[in-house]
């Protein structure tokens, strides 16, 4: 990149919204979890779709890489860049443009904020369909861009299902309009799917279209204590069956990761320690309805002995405080040192094998292996710490735990994505015919490789 | 196609499987409305993925095309050839592989019957999260290549969020396992959607896997009379506030369709006539509190004004008289001589006016211009009949209607894609650059252009 590159940024982009080395670059540079770090000296901020496509026809012209950037709350390494990619920002790309009541759908650019286009739908009595602990930074455009699942898949569904419409900027600087915010279009190949979960690869997200649902009347939200991991399994299946329609979240917490989020952080669990946790939570339109729901289930459970102790909050107030306890283990965990963090779908046959397989297999050489996360998904987290980086250690894990989840015909990657880190890996969840037609889309959206390089797809 | 291909269709399938002219090709040949006809000589019945992939791989070879084929229910001419292309049909791929009820997923090959695995779902409590009209024979493979939406998507969303994985058989004769059955996979791009509505233009899907729901413990369903197309509106919109998370269908039916469902079929409505009707259904688990729910929900309807009259069947046989009224309206459509169907979403503000703006263009012209469906989800199927078919009339209807749809940012083709009917107006719905890009992905998938030639791509 020549001195003239940044002219011609300049020219397309006003002043401030083209940022140079020790212009505040840094941050743009490495990732939420430190573990990645990349050099660009151009971060661009554009504020619109037709920004977005000058920078990137120059880009092309100039055979200049890109790295897309959102929220830059990406676990795999995606959001960053590799070598020195221009980073182009979606952070003002923030107009939220319309919400329609009636139809549930919101139309906004890619650099909205999760919880701000949260907060806009209240006010229409709607929803965003996804929540997950980086709320507050991360950018709807990224939440595309990389399939977020969260909390509430289990009831609302993947991206793949609510995201109505996607527009985007290939590699060339052409945009792409599939900006459809009809609940039903089945003209053509439905390319918006290409762009959810390619982690900016094929084409940077400037605008979506989502179906929001109607914000629930009422919300409940019980925090279980359980003896073993039978019972929190026999407690999800009964959870679907009882609570159907209502349910709205089923989250486990191994007692290692509430030991972690308790002493690395001082929370405080209203229960006493016990080897297993779940958080479930309704969502209806109906207060009295829902709460009959839920003693039931609760009775029955406690009741056979699944469920040893329990609390229920209804105020808002009380139900983030007990939510705190599962959204800030990724935060807590980073507090041990080094974090090594694995994210995959299993089935529940073998679901907690994953935990006590590497515990076994890392004993007296790490501080913790633990697992929590979206049980009613079948998506483990599970993270072990060490007080820092040990390539030892690490030789361990990988390619072990892939293998293992190869064998269950699990996923290596159930919802974080491949990014820059897991992008070798691919093999253990995706078939070699599958991998080559992967390559062969990336050069159909993108011939020169100059987006996001050296994600998602493998080296060789 | 030489005796010598027929050979070798014969050394892959056993005798019986391969049919030529005169063994009751003829069916193969002609679509459900009996509009399109093809001449194949050749319809292939293989038994397993193996099978399929040796076809297409002789096939390839020989640049023979192919038409896959399922239930052959399709209303766009997808499912016949246009010429002498090879049916493959998956007719006889009727196994139902896996079915865990513990995380409801099913595993079964293409050629299901969708009612079929309904039925052997409900064995373990679960259900197919589609349905429709053709279930009796519309095949799985078949609603996955269409990306079917049908009479509960407003519940349980699309095949895009339900379908986990498919197995597919490309043009080369390569196999494509995409078959996960876990809910969350973000290892690379998701290439399953590409097959999900490509109507068999880019690979035979052999294999589905799909997330099912739990069978609802109570099912209510209300036949409602409205003065007003406005009052049907509010009447749905109210329905998703008031019924919320147990709403499972909201249809509509004009005067005009249920006219000619009772006029040409000899059914019976219940309620007296009136200008529009809707069927609303809840599914939920518990009968109390749904039906306290309903009761609610219509008394204000019937209070304010909105609903004029209505009946509500709790009895699965009662439903499923009901259920008739809507879903034969097709078939008495039939009737009438010539059926012109549409089948578009657009924005409620404009839902209904794409009916009385055809009335009025086609005035003394037609027997009927009708418009009933999905109106919870935006689509409506518009439907004008003539004794018998008529350029002039066809002529008045295209391309204006689909220059409507396309002012209003809607779909021309909703749910029952484009085929071979409708591909060369896709212009109205999607972008040259977004067509530019699909055949593309055609070239990728299928460089030699065999895969169900004619279909969905435009000509130019």
């Amino acid at each position: 990149m020549t001195s003239d590159d940044v002219k011609t940024f300049q020219s397309i982009l006003d002043p401030g919204r083209v940022l140079t080395s020790g212009e505040g670059t840094s941050k743009y540079n490495e990732d939420w979890l430190g573990t990645v770090r990349g050099a660009s000296s151009c971060v661009l901020r554009p504020r619109d779709t037709r920004e977005v496509s000058s920078i990137l026809a120059h880009c092309a012209a100039r055979q200049l890489a890109i790295c897309p950037q959102g929220g830059n709350t990406g676990l795999v390494g995606g959001s960053v860049p590799v070598f020195d990619e221009v980073v182009v920002s979606t952070e003002l790309m923030t107009n939220i443009e319309a919400i329609d009541p009636g139809s549930g759908v919101a139309v906004c650019q890619s650099g909205v904020v999760l919880e701000s286009l949260d907060h806009a739908l209240a006010e229409h009595g709607l929803m965003v369909p996804l929540d997950l602990g980086a709320k507050g930074s991360c950018h709807i455009g990224g939440n595309v861009s990389t399939n977020a699942g969260g909390l509430r898949l289990l009831r609302y569904g993947s991206l793949h299902g609510t995201v109505l419409g996607v527009e985007a900027v290939l590699a060339s600087g052409e945009v792409v309009d599939c900006l459809s915010s009809m609940k039903k279009d089945n003209t053509g190949y439905d390319l918006k799917h290409l762009f959810i979960g390619s982690e900016g690869t094929l084409g940077l997200v400037t605008r979506v279209s989502i179906a929001c649902p109607n914000r629930p009347k009422s919300v409940n939200l019980a925090l279980l204590s359980l003896p073993d991991f039978d019972s929190v399994v026999k407690t999800f299946k009964a959870s679907k069956h009882q609570l159907g329609e209502i349910l709205s979240s089923c989250e486990f917490i191994d007692a290692g990761s509430m030991d972690c989020v308790t002493e690395n952080l001082g929370l405080k669990s209203p229960l006493d320690r016990n080897n297993f946790y779940m958080l479930i939570e309704t969502s209806g339109s109906n207060a009295e309805h829902d709460e009959e729901k839920l003693n039931m289930f609760l009775e029955k459970m406690m009741t056979s002995g699944e469920v040893e102790d329990g609390t229920v909050a209804t105020a808002p107030s009380k139900q983030a405080e007990i939510w705190q306890l599962r959204e800030r283990i990724a935060e807590s965990l980073l507090k041990d040192g080094y974090c090594y963090k694995y994210d995959i779908s299993l089935p529940l046959s073998v679901f907690y094998d994953s935990i006590t397989v590497m515990r076994q297999r890392l004993e007296g050489q790490v501080t913790r292996v633990v697992g929590y996360g979206h049980i009613g998904d079948g998506n483990m987290h599970l993270n072990i710490t060490t007080p820092e980086y040990s390539q030892q250690v690490m030789d361990q894990i990988e390619p072990y735990l892939y293998e293992f989840t190869s064998q269950h015909r699990g996923s290596i990657s159930a919802e974080h994505g491949l990014g820059f880190k897991k992008r070798n890996f691919i093999h253990f969840s995706k078939s070699d015919s599958a991998v080559r037609l992967m390559k062969q889309l990336k050069t159909v959206f993108d011939p020169q490789g100059i987006m996001n390089p050296y994600k998602v797809l493998p080296d060789q």
